[in-house]
């Protein structure tokens, strides 16, 4: 049985990491195993930033955004001596085992020190949900709802003015958070990095939707999509002459996108995966990421699931298209 | 391929229904098959009362609660003779089939119409979560969300007090939502129809909760669990004498978990098994239910999947407890 | 200038506590006087519990609701001798001022301690709106958002089966809550204790929207209304025969209406309050409260306040019963 | 007494627009008075857009967003003969007076019509709250609340990674908006067109802010603003030599805060002004604005207060500089 582990939240914030941190410390907790908490990521692992976490201390977390560990980005951390460091002195720290809260960079490090000889397990947390290995990352529901009740809002706007609105949602490189905010809004048109979408055919639906009487027309485009916003906004516009088209609007919607207390979802995913990554260390089953499939957590290894990108749900895309 | 279908919302009504309806008919409509909606559940079904569906007619009800075609409870609907009549009606105006979209009762229902011989395909819709054949049921991440928001309210008051919450949840013999909200919520304590619970063990940690300085004391209680959050709430405040323990107080969340703008998961649940009832309906699938089955979308025979009750999630109950 | 005063907050918790205790401690912090904040209400303040708070430690406190301070009902303060002591013992540690967060129970004892020589400024804080000597208190604004979005969320349901629903907001013998919820939530009837309502009238109007063919049927009813909640109910249920009239369903909303995340408005005058507490205690007003007046913040004696009743607002009510 | 009336809203929405239109049709209503909703603000006024309005055609919009009237610019109605052809056009209508629901511009051509000799009262609705002659304008607490909770959202993710964030909200050359979303949202600092603000003792407090510790380092700034939020990112972001300070983010609210189901607050205010306005016309009382004083509503003429701008309420922004 581990006797100390060590838990870090790493990489951009997601709604639920102090859900899953509780869910670390309250498992570890029953086992009898102590959990020091590490501030600031990879930063604060390198400069041994660490505090003992209980179950008291992470009462009353559940329900708050952001992380009560911090997080950070860490140019240091690349080097490789410096996280050989880091390792040794966890070792002397004796801490037996590392729980890493993050994306895609954050469990690529957490690979990294698994290398070193530091037992560590991932947990998926990423709004942008581009992770395989788990149907779905910490963070990513609350991100969606919140992206939602956005475009609900821009809805009104649209229909009182009879507009033509863009949205810009997050999502780095991954297109699911714009495909699944666009289908829960009723958007006409989503724009995702994996789909290459012809600006002329989005012309013609933009003012076929104006002939037909549609009262607003919604586009929701990834960050990451090949045409930007930004883009499309202009081509619209100046494909306008007079008052025979929708008028344009542009809103990113931004940061508001990683706060916010997190849904049930994102709580109930983070305690689970929380408590499951103590239990997969305890296991003495590490170098894998905790993830949900289908019902259940499975572990997955990191080495395998870092080496593919994670499948676009192009049956989702076409079923948006037909439903729109 | 079908020419028209009818599509009715049956039982007690869930968050989603609309954007289900809004499926069926955006996907029946890319298909050439004209949708009829039926009102009020079976007893419009018996009353003949339909009306046509398009494209247009569901704008704008994805974000609605409730049910736009309406829902009610008929007893005339048990009579056989009543339901062969049903079903001639139906045949008459040349529907050749039928989504029925509901829980338990309504898809006992649904098989009863199949047997006579009208095609049906079932969608799973009840904020109860009592139904096997699916991961989740529409409408019940909505209805967790609202019991959540209740829950978090109440705790601020509660700490406020430092007070006992026992907080009564739908879910009628399933303890499903009981459960969950009482985990994304950080209660003490579930109460569940599945689950024998011993009231002294709850006393006595309504005690030791005291004792070890909690700010407040919260216990979920399903609606058809065997001790009866009222009954608890007066075994806690009989076990007070003077201020040596939290206050109590009973909080029964009621009907307000029915409601709501539904959430971005119930919306693109509704629309996929919306579109997967047509398409299972096109392929000559019926007598199914389109459920939800890790990150697909699965036809299950109505008859068998109605023989057997819905396991009880066990393993995250006992998690449950263990990270109270 | 004062160098050192206390703040308590008592009686029932309201949305906005911490933001008035943050503006207090700031507005104190920036004079150079010193706050103490005393748990527990007047039970803590006959204890001696007190700790010294800073500009920081109200720090994230602003969104929050209950109250950080604590909050309780205290027998013993009802004693004279009690009293006495609290004001020796405040005397004895030389704070010179203190600041009394609550409703009217909480403002009574105020007036107490004022006259026993400890200079006392109270703000109105009470999601029940029943303090007379300013437009609104502390709370309602959230609260009063809190049973809208639940009498929202009940038309939902309500619409969708054509039901009537009778939804008990609080409000102990003030009927603000119940008629403003009532009139912002579209209901058909609201029960409110400053007016007596025939029982008759409302059957009539409940057979008559059933019979014009309205979706819905909803009551509004205050706690403290002559006619409770439960009673109509019956009633209402009673005079229906067949399926001729809306099935009736009942929900108290309960203690949810006290918690949340306030309102911008709340914290606003949470801290504008606060802020002007401090300042009259500066200044030697004290024995009396502050209010809001129009658009500016004033000081109302609290004897004279204390001495009537709130009138109630008859010209809201006639309006609301014109647009229902 | 006026037999027939009609109403419009014009220029940008507002959040309590169609509770305005409710309240206007429900009190006219019962006056026995019948009221025309003209489409899409002057714009569908010169177009003879317009449709009967009951009782029973404004049920279920209180809760909605947008304006079911529709609202538009329109450069045509700058011409003096096309606004003497509307007024021309509502006379062979018999239509007796009009009610417009709209910001400034709104009000100005309100009064032009009222010099044409159609009997107007004004109803001011805008998020921006820059209208004189009512403490405030019908969206403003809807849109403050919005961009309060974007404000919350982004301090979870500024905390969790100690970062500076710039908030840009709307308000056009007004900045109530983001006065009241600083202080609501305890942000360090506002900057609002009405106040002049050194560029150098900004930068001086983001530094001060990171040497005492502070978790983030908020800005709401007014698009109205004469530093621009833009600017201030860079001037802020160019002062930072490594990590020494926050880290700079800037997020642009945009038309997020336009849309959205009222609050309580709105519709009431929309029901009462909307009463308000119907009754002035009925008394022969117009060429005014029904606006809220304290807690009644009141008549202003339109001439004079759209002669001087709103007064900046300075002592709230000295208030919320003392309470940062």
């Amino acid at each position: 049985m581990k006797r100390q582990i060590a838990v870090l939240t790493s990489g951009g914030d997601a709604p639920g990491m102090n859900a899953c941190i509780r869910g670390v410390v309250r498992r570890a907790d029953k086992m009898g195993c102590r959990v020091w908490g590490i501030g600031r990521g990879y930063a604060g692992l390198l400069d041994g930033e660490a505090q003992p976490l209980s179950t008291r201390s992470v009462s009353g977390v559940i329900q708050r955004g952001g992380t009560i560990l911090g997080t950070a980005r860490s140019d240091e951390f690349l080097r490789p001596e410096r996280r050989q460091e880091a390792v040794r002195s966890l070792q002397e720290r004796e801490i037996e085992g590392l729980v890493i809260i993050g994306g895609d960079g954050s469990l690529r490090g957490a690979l990294e020190l698994e290398r070193l000889g530091m037992p560590v397990v991932g947990i998926p947390a990423s709004i942008d949900n581009d992770l395989p290995g788990t149907d779905i990352s910490l963070g990513v529901d609350t991100a969606l709802n919140t992206a939602l009740e956005a475009i609900d809002k821009i809805k009104d706007t649209a229909s009182a003015h009879r507009r033509a609105f863009i949205v810009e949602v997050m999502g780095r490189n991954c297109g699911y958070l714009a495909l699944a905010s666009a289908m829960a809004g009723g958007a006409e048109i989503v724009l995702v990095p994996e789909v290459e979408i012809d600006v002329d055919s989005i012309i013609r639906e933009y003012h076929r939707a104006h002939r037909v009487g549609k009262p607003h027309f919604i586009v929701v485009a990834a960050e990451g999509a090949r045409l930007r916003a930004l883009d499309l906004c202009e081509h619209l516009s100046l494909s306008r002459p007079g008052e025979e088209a929708f008028e344009v609007r542009l809103t990113v919607l931004g940061h508001v996108q990683r706060g916010g207390s997190p849904t049930a979802f994102d709580r109930i995913l983070g305690g689970r995966l929380g408590a499951a990554a103590v239990e997969l260390l305890d296991e003495d089953q590490h170098g894998v990421m905790a993830g949900l499939l289908g019902d259940t957590v499975a572990a997955v290894s990191l080495d395998e699931l870092l080496a593919a990108p994670r499948p676009f749900p192009r049956e989702l895309y076409d079923l948006a298209q037909s439903l729109a």
